[in-house]
């Protein structure tokens, strides 16, 4: 008897919240983004929950209209590093930006997490869609979205490479023999590519996951492309289940494209679940939420998709001026999800502001209702997870664990224990076997391409 | 009454031991360099021992002749992260390089270690001695030594520039006002460099201490220059104390020229006792330790200062040939120690691998004749603190927190309890105010030197 395919859920660590304003909600911990000890509850909450995953994203450049959690807030790696010791089951997954950073530091620092966690770190490997990252980086520009991809797909191949370093019975240290390593084993990457030249080996060796879970969080073409070849995982966005069946449905063929399975790329869109004992109240928390905010911080807000777009010169109450290819290098994807919606609903500035400051994407509603979203959503080939956001933490968090999570268990589609202690056990993806298997010469390491078999663990 | 002066003490996280071939004694941890639990144990046993700092290197490029410790070892950001949650009060110092790294992310990753230890994060800024980490960083050629202090030194004004972006009381998190932050309390720093061009704001605030400790481990004529200018503390090495006491000198009158006092950079030499209950019984655990390496382990560890130089072409028996310029890029102040000693002594190549394997510089025998020597360094002015590595731990942390530490407490050299829960606090160094303070225009920021004013806290 084969077990019911299983659903998987990740949450975010995002501070007070998802929501612009929800430190001011009064049940918010208003400086969270750089409080550990609340980190620390949310990671214990979560995996309370038997959640796969925690989710830290990131971002390298601010100005004084940012979402106020990106102002003041821990740098993932750092983050990811200072939780794995308060936890035991729970991914720890993690955005890295493959246009600002290096390789072989990347690399090193998701292995360490991945040895510090005993298996349990992932990365959400992005390319950075802030053109104001560049000042930051010494670079003369913010290379464009189809450079920026390009850089990211080798910049995951060398990553790759550099994790398989060491066989994993590399290390002996047999204090007899005085045997610390077989230097057989031991294997150089010796990459020249278009942007990297990294020989390895990397100084540190494989998890017993194999190799950190890959995650990837861009919804463009380019996005979709990348994910199907490298990730493991795709985190998303999509305001209603047939754009979400449709994403669902694209990435899957591309991966076969690829050779690869369907169940080897999960997709896991986000969600900002609001639970009520009624639907009555579901909606009035919705509305406090909402009401929390200035239409001055809602106009920033919208901007900061555009480049930080001053959309102030425009009227209030008028609809909007079409916005041609305004924000079409940075949050692709949601610029024009923004764009579609202001001009098919015809929203006036106002309108659309708050929209997207206060999205309404369903998920409102009492636990029954919110756990037959998802299973629907599911089901229905549009997700294979999710990501739990929450409007405001741990207000959010706490309602799904305690009235959502058990609905789910007892539809027998997510677990009431953990299968394994490692993110890629958890998530049922293949263990990647080291590129320089055993027994294999290191005379052909160069020529050889990487073998990720679907073998089950 | 004023205190009598306090010594420091640091202790080295490097796998099972300093010693090449620590990790085959009896009682070493052999994985010591991939275990958690065994650095945990280890903190806390520092932290028992009331010391100031544990202390991670680091380093970039690795060969089949590497130090075992180097080969497979946690990445100091990530270890220091991890145990920050395992400790209260010591302070995590960890090694990243400034001729492989960007200002924005070091700044940020250290600054984030420094907010989730509560004001206790150290970085040990160094310039990579070693030519091979070129080739792991996409770049044509390693910088050469006058270059990379050069790149420093600008290196560490865009840090800790972006380590004053929020002035201390910039956050408000006013719920009833919705005010989050003051925006005329956060600064760009605007750098414009020979190497780097940062604008900032770093997204992150600063701790209780101010900002992290710098720490600045070589001993060159550059090496010098760039701790009396940048550092609040130095790592040094010195085979005896007439040695260290003219480097000790040295740095204290060159920090004077740029006007600091003496007590604003501490001096910690890097000393590895090996304690028994009588001189015989040290000696014999000396012996015992050298006993454990191999000549072939002893001429690759030699060869390891040197570019990996091969030095078996020599003949083992024989004084060494003069080695003219050879390794004076890398290691620059221990080559010169390794050349001086070998041709004042006229040492062999045996006796040379030897003695560089397994040194002998002091610091063997009795707690009482190991706390004599700590005081006659102290007091002499070679040292205001040590950094303690053991040839093998946990055995050497052990002995020195359990038999030597009493023994300094009781003469009223070194603390019995912590007289703060800040690094800079233990150490007794001032925080930085924030060179933007508070009242002051934004339109001046530009042009404002740092202040770096010598407030004890």
């Amino acid at each position: 008897m084969t077990q019911k395919r299983q659903l998987k859920l990740g949450t975010m660590l995002h501070g007070p919240g998802g929501h612009v304003a929800a430190w001011r909600h009064p049940d918010a911990v208003a400086d969270a983004s750089v409080n550990l000890a609340f980190y620390k509850r949310l990671v214990r909450k979560a995996e309370e929950g038997k959640f796969d995953l925690v989710f830290v994203a990131d971002g390298l450049y601010i100005t004084e209209k940012s979402h106020p959690n990106f102002l003041n807030r821990f740098e993932p790696i750092t983050l990811l590093a200072a939780l794995a010791g308060f936890s035991t089951h729970i991914g720890l997954v993690g955005t890295l930006s493959t246009s600002y950073s290096e390789p072989f530091t990347v690399a090193r620092q998701f292995a360490s997490i991945d040895l510090i966690s005993n298996g349990r770190a992932g990365w959400n490997a992005v390319t950075s869609p802030l053109e104001g990252s560049a000042l930051n980086y010494s670079k003369p520009a913010h290379p464009s979205h189809e450079l920026r991809y390009r850089i990211a797909h080798e910049f995951l191949q060398v990553t790759k490479g550099l994790w398989d370093s060491w066989e994993d019975d590399a290390f002996v240290r047999d204090k007899q023999t005085g045997v610390f390593f077989h230097p057989e084993k031991m294997h150089r990457l010796n990459h020249k590519g278009e942007f990297f030249s990294v020989q390895g080996p990397l100084n540190i060796g494989r998890s017993r996951q194999g190799q950190p879970v890959i995650f990837q969080a861009g919804s463009s073409e380019a996005g979709k492309e990348l994910a199907a070849k490298e990730a493991d995982a795709v985190f998303t966005n999509h305001d209603n289940i047939e754009a979400a069946k449709r994403f669902y449905q694209d990435v899957k063929a591309r991966a076969a494209r690829y050779g690869r399975a369907p169940e080897e790329i999960l997709i896991f869109p986000g969600i900002a679940p609001i639970i009520g004992h009624t639907q009555e109240e579901a909606e009035r928390k919705y509305e406090q939420i909402a009401g929390l905010v200035h239409i001055d911080d809602a106009l920033n807000y919208l901007g900061r998709f555009f480049d930080h777009f001053d959309f102030s010169q425009f009227p209030l109450d008028e609809p909007l001026p079409d916005l041609g290819e305004l924000g079409s290098e940075g949050f692709k994807s949601t610029t024009d999800w923004i764009k579609r919606i202001a001009r098919e609903e015809k929203l006036t500035l106002r309108q659309l502001a708050l929209r997207v400051t206060t999205p309404r994407k369903g998920f409102i509603g009492t636990p029954e209702q919110v756990a037959d979203e998802i299973q629907e959503w599911f089901e229905a080939g549009a997700a294979d997870g999710f990501m739990i956001g929450s409007a405001v933490v741990p207000v959010g968090l706490d309602d799904f664990v305690e009235l959502v999570v058990p609905i789910l268990q007892q539809r027998g589609l997510f677990r009431t224990e953990y299968e394994h202690d490692t993110l890629r056990g958890n998530l049922g993806i293949p263990v990647p076997p080291n590129r320089y298997r055993s027994g294999q010469s290191t005379a052909s390491e160069k020529s050889r391409a990487p073998e990720l078999e679907a073998s089950k663990q």
